[in-house]
């Protein structure tokens, strides 16, 4: 066995290594590891379990996120693999690694902050463990119900590719806020969508219900990983059309020339991506939903390996997978 | 409010905040914040959910803990708050915290350990998530069904009180390899007790099958911080008979004037500790369970508050709390 670091060997590969080395057996086991949560059914109806690690200083920094907000996006972040899987939140477990000579205030709102973000989904914190740290370490569970879940690995050529919400503005908020640069009025949404991002839960539910996506994923990385990520598992490749990514006001008037770029690989968007076969019965109800939530259809489905980005003048690119990495810095 | 830190705080006010904090209102939540588990009934079986966070230089060292071992151990404790609950151990999440410059050996030896633990009991590895971090963290999460679960806040005045095993092994052996004394053969199993518990998992199914403790709890802290939780939810006290306390021969041998001390106050023992009315059906079932389990009596549930040491003279003295605090070093 060649000698390698973590760092050096990257985040999937990790991920294969743990999948090969823990093939599933129990027949309560739906999906196990490799989706956006795994699945069990313990009686009629399946459970989804979602697990999320928040470490300070790589996954959020004391100094620039209020502890309040970070209850609340701790939280979020687990919200949004249940949403993305069409399962209904329920239950969390709550690990906090906190060093000693953290103020109890600190503590106190990152509670308050979790509560405020479990009340609105009707989630009750039922457990979980403290321990000591150098830095703050954040670690949680939630529990889902699902009538059925949808996975990562169901596209098929031919089916359209949708995205919730606009992309890239948590990463551009990031971006302004670390530069000391936050940006007034004129950034707000940018600020929130990083600070304290809303997961699409209802969406999720909906889009469940209505059986309307082949495969689901929610965007944590960036889009262009995320959607690597389900053509991996679906076994296809995607056209993306630069054209049609939604992209807010203030990302148009803030993000410039960087602003596609923060789109397609800017992480911590927790919209979700989906790809829906293109029947009436499906467009009709995608119409309908609009409604209610802002979807948008960006794309396509593809035969084959590898993601294609299609220019407004028909200009056709390889797609660069350039999100975020964990271990690599 | 008065300003103070984590560490001024202590580990069981957080507790005590967190638990008024979130109150529970979901009808499935059967035992909330504040037992060794949390009890949900998803369908017609209870489900018990454990969450351990295990962070490095302060649960374990790297330099003293085989990765193999550590990976056993990570699953185990959390075995140990299931088999406390009576529950049969189903489904593991893992949460990995790790240095981008840790070697990949290091995870695969973890990996294999967890595995190895795991297939032991029949669990299966379903999902979690990985980051990147200063040190090693480890957040694992354990389901478990159970027929009937069994808290810590049942105990009685005029039960009996019950350990599995023997005490303090594991807190010598920490000691001895701490100080670089191995011990040799000596001391394996004091080494094995700290490095590589067992979680009494069996033994917990087959207290709660003959329905026998009337509250139980896994010893993590230390028999006498453990018996205090165990007291302060069932509203009792504690008689505690010294020359009971079951001690292994390694201990007798090793531990010298200390081995008292260690037995009481040394933490990770993981052994069970519980109350048992005493009743003949119990005595009788309790003689025969001997025969599969090592259970010694130790003492007995009174009422008020606070624990007694009897003395093998008959002396009687308050039995100090003095065992591992979290934040407190």
């Amino acid at each position: 066995m060649k000698r390698a670091t973590v760092g050096e060997t990257g985040e999937r590969e990790l991920i294969k290594l743990i999948r090969r080395l823990f093939p599933s057996s129990r027949r309560e086991v739906m999906r196990g590891i490799g989706d956006d949560a795994a699945v069990i059914r313990p009686g009629k109806t399946p459970w989804v379990l979602t697990k999320d690690l928040l470490v300070e200083d790589v996954d959020f920094r004391r100094s620039l996120h209020p502890p309040f907000l970070l209850g609340r996006k701790s939280l979020a972040v687990n919200l949004s693999d249940a949403a993305a899987m069409g399962a209904r939140p329920a239950l969390a477990l709550l690990g906090l690694g906190l060093p000693p000579d953290l103020d109890l205030a600190w503590v106190r709102e990152f509670l308050r902050g979790f509560r405020s973000r479990a009340r609105e989904h009707g989630v009750d914190l039922v457990g979980g463990d403290l321990s000591a740290s150098r830095e703050i370490i954040v670690s949680v569970t939630v529990l889902a119900t699902a009538a059925k879940t949808i996975g990562r690995g169901g596209a098929r050529p031919g089916d359209r590719l949708y995205v919730s919400g606009t992309l890239g503005d948590a990463a551009l908020g990031f971006a302004l806020i670390e530069k000391g640069k936050a940006g007034g009025r004129a950034a707000a949404g940018l600020r929130r969508a990083f600070l304290d991002p809303s997961p699409r839960v209802e969406l999720g539910l909906d889009l469940a219900r209505l059986d309307l996506p082949s495969a689901m994923i929610d965007m944590s990385d960036g889009l262009s990983v995320d959607l690597a990520h389900l053509c991996e598992e679906s076994g296809t490749g995607a056209e993306v059309d630069l054209a049609r990514i939604p992209l807010s006001g203030e990302m148009v008037r803030l993000g410039g020339k960087k602003a596609l770029d923060y789109a397609l690989n800017g992480g911590e968007d927790f919209e979700l991506l989906f790809a829906a076969r293109p029947t009436r019965r499906n467009e009709s109800r995608l119409e309908e939903m609009g409604r209610r939530h802002a979807v948008t259809p960006i794309g396509r489905i593809v035969a084959g390996r590898g993601l294609t980005a299609v220019h407004p003048d028909g200009a056709r690119v390889k797609l660069a997978v350039r999100g975020y990495e964990h271990f690599r810095g």
